[in-house]
């Protein structure tokens, strides 16, 4: 068992939320530290300086996983296009993303498929700008 | 609107269903096909002949996708065992795919990630042997 | 506001669902029964007594829409199994419900269609047995 | 294995499209298009070229078994009340439809059948205009 | 089996209703009532007529349960505002309300929790005005 | 910040795992470990060291919310057994439990409520031997 301390964590998780999201990231955490601080804390914490943060997968597959889960989870399209956004900043191509969102069809159906596809038109449309 | 006949679409993809799971599709489509032939039909036209053999995702994406979409799902246990096996089959590692279960413990929470860990144990049991 | 008597719900829900599910839903109501005689009470009464015998859609109808509702939800075989055993005894034909399963397919995803067609081959058999 | 062509499988499904869903169903087609057409080839071949143009099952029972299928899904309002327009074109009546919903809250749940009779409402004031 | 009357668990239902929620259930029951007054009727007299009053489970336990079950759901942002207001109402504080969406992070995962902590800041806000 | 080390965390996890859980909690685990010694420890310093250990919700009403969302979650019937038995050594009684089920066949439907009987039937059978 290391002993790191909590703010290592913390730290490596910032750093890697700021590389993966940019600004987006912040805004996002911003929002919900209003409310609840502890929530963006442990997002932060956990989420990145946990599990992102880990070299055993790449993070261009990891959001290849993301977007799949969020696309099957259904009704979470904020959070989708934030993933989406995170997947073209870290290597994934528009053309890429189009196409897990169409494997997707296949495990999470039709509708889902769609409203991924009306969010990536958001996103992609929001780069171009 | 390419003039592609049926039978192409079935050809193409059966052998990409051999190739991504070898004998095990083969055994679930079996399976199937006693009550269902037509069902057997469209997963190998649709979802092999037409969707897995797009060229613009690789074989190891597409199964990182799926894995991470049949985890979010989350009952659909016979489903990921066949899944993490082709994982395997198209060069995922180990590793990689346990990884891809510690990240889903993010989006879909850990009673799935537990679910997926048992999933993949009994794969990689099988494997041994 | 009627002034329908408790009785009369639990009398007409009890004969309904003894038309629609025979014994077999004597029995899943004997097992709810043991642990929680509550639940099986409600179910009699709202389920049956109060929605069921409903007259502005048919029985066949009514058991299209379970059918469908049970394959997408994805975890409730043991469910699915008893509402495509109702769905023989109020019309629908196996061709029917083979074909409810396949429109699943668009809209559930091929895993939950699969599911769908083990729990349909299971009643299948044994009806001929 | 018949030999059909693939422009068929267009052709039919596209007919069927419109027949069911009028101008809408274009114009949710168009608006995917746009980002991927592949995807709107698909729907159009798939879903509609190959499932819901079997005989099997009439086109009214198809609609039942979709109604009750996005009702579950839970968060697919646009799609839902895309369907329960196509539901009124094959023949489904306005008191036919509020019956799935009300049968859908035994095996989805109220808040479910809560949206489901919003996207209802909405539905049915545009047909009064 | 009791001959309680239906106008018994209507009104039973409609005082508790009104208890829990003020004066938004009434507001949320008219709505679907244009609709489905049927449905609004079957949500007093079985959800709070028959469940909500039972003695069994404290209100407030209650509505811990609720919250964490429309957390899971997904989708249904506005009925969670609805019992997030109504958790305030019977004893709930603000921060065990945020608390069981931090604990809901472990089981539905972080974008559902991140949905959970925008409903409950528009909900707070609505309180202080 | 504070500086709380990992070691902390964990040796705080795993007592209130222990606390919350008994035995049954490090029979999960260890069989976890087996796979991924990783989630096993990210469970104990994330779930049980960072969440179940905040002071501003009592273990009572987390057991609350769990057996609520688990419910929800519809396909998570061994961790349901879990934390039905967890629920039993925090406080909750049996009639209690029952009465959380119950209350979510109004939110996540009658199938959901009936496997939860059926899980709870074979919790409190357990406990008697």
């Amino acid at each position: 068992m290391t002993e790191k301390t909590e703010n290592e964590r913390f730290e490596r998780g910032h750093a890697l939320l700021n590389k993966i999201h940019g600004t987006t990231g912040q805004d996002v955490l911003k929002g919900i530290s209003e409310t609840s601080p502890d929530l963006s804390k442990f997002i932060t914490e956990y989420a990145f300086g946990d599990i992102y943060s880990r070299d055993a997968l790449a993070l261009r597959d990891r959001q290849i996983a993301t977007i799949a889960s969020l696309i099957t989870l259904g009704d979470a399209s904020s959070e989708l296009k934030v993933h989406i956004k995170a997947g073209l900043n870290v290597g994934l191509t528009k053309e890429e993303i189009i196409e897990i969102i169409l494997q997707m069809s296949l495990y999470a159906g039709f509708p889902r498929a769609i409203h991924a596809i009306k969010a990536a038109k958001e996103v992609f449309e929001e780069q171009e700008d």
